[in-house]
């Protein structure tokens, strides 16, 4: 560990530093109480990372995975370490696409090179140009999607409800919904956010809130199960949340609660939002009914995270159900917004649009 | 505070036990870590345990609030008394109906009485009337409820998702909608039952798991946000939830979160049934919108309960919302069980004729 600051020249947050042979990943799991960088230096190191969800966020956990990938090959360049450090990572987690996407970029443009030094700096050179691409990904993100919410048909100033984390911790550069509404405070057209704690692991009350703070941007903390009811009162004008996989169709799997904000946001009338990189989108995955869902440990829903640790919430040997994610399907979302453009009323055709 | 077993002879749960110039509250505060009952002598003592929730539930705060009162006259019958006892209670909490109304029932059985020990002895029967009518309802809900839900077109193997806390810590004898849980199980109609953590202070987790427990009624535990997403995938035969104040139109408020409960069974098509007694039902509201939401602290966002006590789950100054009920429209109620009967689809027409 290290007492360097995460952050950039610029004093934005950075996730992921890829050092010489080390990568450096802010542990998201100890904020906001403890700001700390892992060092990870084989692949194994970045999967497990990417399980407990000290890395987290789609594009993030696909950035990681292609260092990961760089870091194993740098020490053992040939095919074989490429394939095995390419399915360990893989595996990790099976819900967002980012990760095989970025996976199959690093193998594609490393197998063919010759195994010894060029197949390691094929590696780690397809790893770095897959950071700066979602880099660059989330400044697009952020301009399309603070072009849309903010036209001049919408209120002057901006009340937006946002779900679990999809800021600099999420994906690179600003990140994704959060780098829209980061978008529309620097252009005056935001009023305040508001947050879900996004409950089990508390991705909304841990790390969101801790980006809006650093940012300035006026914001409050709800409980996940308030939104709908806000949302009916009239408290928000829009609801914008990232994505972890999004479907040739349009459904989207993302964080769970999802669904149940756009519900929400269709039943009273105002935008559903979602912001995600290109490489969020699945092709080949028809719909949300194909996608899996990833249903974590038990432990999670049993306890919180607190400042002095994982607390017990319920009895110990309390049976439980803990779904990572839902499935929204496309015709409850209003916009999907990425860095290549908007689709409206997200369909095969657009979305087949996007990634032409 | 007592060691004593909050149950009675059969092993029920005791929520409340008015004994001769004690009230007896199970702490709800402290389960389901320590079972412990506060001795309450006062008006505000009873009060200030409502405010704080070592006493809820709305058909629970009515019986408590109307013991409050008789323990306030017993130390002084008079007339005066009566008046600022019933003031004090009424102000403890604004949504729940079933408050005013016991202590109306309270103050309009003992004010006629001359003042002195006829006073007190009104006051007294009076609360204990309502105590053992309450009682009375539970049962009559639970069979009305059953019915409905255990009707030969049901699955013969029910499984239900419910909210907050319902059962024998919410109201005298089983509860509302636990207590139809308990009657379909008693049935053998019973899979199992889905409960939701209700943050912020989770009665679910907390207390609902708790009293399953003790049932022998196999249930797992959820995040609130993760029960859309499980209906939609067809985990869910029906949603039964309580209720803290039903408008004459049928609108009914009820814990955060059951809003988004009845939108997601609604758009599912899963029936979303209430269970209340008529107390709860409110003829001089005549929709949710004059329903008053309370809105509570934020430190209870900002934490959680836990077997070590509160712990900080966001950064201390970090703004909240933090409103305690919502409101579900009618519209999406299949049904409305009482102690009476059941109102399908419920309408100001089927409401006035559950009071007639």
């Amino acid at each position: 560990m290290t007492a360097t600051k995460p952050t950039n020249a610029a004093g934005a947050l950075v996730a992921l530093r890829f050092d010489r042979d080390v990568l450096w990943a802010l542990d998201q799991t100890a904020l906001p109480w403890h700001e700390r960088e892992l060092p990870l230096r084989s692949a194994a190191e970045v999967a497990d990372a990417i399980k407990r969800l000290a890395i987290r966020g789609a594009p993030l956990i696909g950035v990681a995975a292609a260092c990961g990938v760089a870091l194993e090959v740098a020490a053992d360049p040939t095919a074989a370490t490429l394939a095995r450090a390419t399915d360990l990572l893989k595996a990790a987690r099976p819900t967002a696409v980012n990760l095989a996407w970025a996976l199959e970029r690093v193998r594609a443009a490393a197998a063919p090179a010759p195994e010894g030094a060029a197949l390691a700096a094929a590696a780690r050179a397809e790893a770095e140009a897959i950071h700066a691409d979602q880099l660059a990904a989330s400044d697009g993100m952020a301009a399309h999607g603070a072009d849309l919410l903010g036209s001049d048909a919408a209120p002057a100033q901006l009340r937006l409800l946002t779900h679990c984390n999809t800021g600099a911790l999420a994906a690179p550069g600003r990140g994704t919904a959060l780098a829209v509404v980061a978008e529309l405070a620097r252009r005056g057209r935001l009023e305040r956010v508001l947050a879900t704690e996004s409950r089990p692991l508390l991705q909304g009350a841990r790390l969101t809130v801790y980006e809006l703070g650093r940012l300035g941007i006026a914001h409050e903390l709800i409980v996940d199960a308030a939104a709908a009811g806000l949302i009916a009162a009239g408290a928000v004008d829009a609801v914008i949340v990232g994505c972890d996989r999004v479907a040739a169709n349009g459904d989207v799997a993302n964080k769970v609660g999802t669904y149940g904000l756009a519900l929400a946001a269709h039943a009273n009338g105002i935008p559903f939002v979602v912001a995600g990189p290109t490489s969020t989108i699945d092709p080949a995955c028809p719909s949300g009914a194909a996608i899996a869902i990833e249903e974590r440990a038990a432990g999670e829903v049993r306890s919180a995270a607190t400042e002095t640790g994982p607390q017990a919430l319920a009895a110990a040997q309390t049976s439980c159900r803990n779904p990572a994610f839902d499935v929204t399907p496309a015709a409850l979302v209003t916009a999907l917004v990425t860095e290549r453009g908007v689709a409206r009323e997200p369909s095969p055709e657009s979305i087949a649009k996007l990634l032409a």
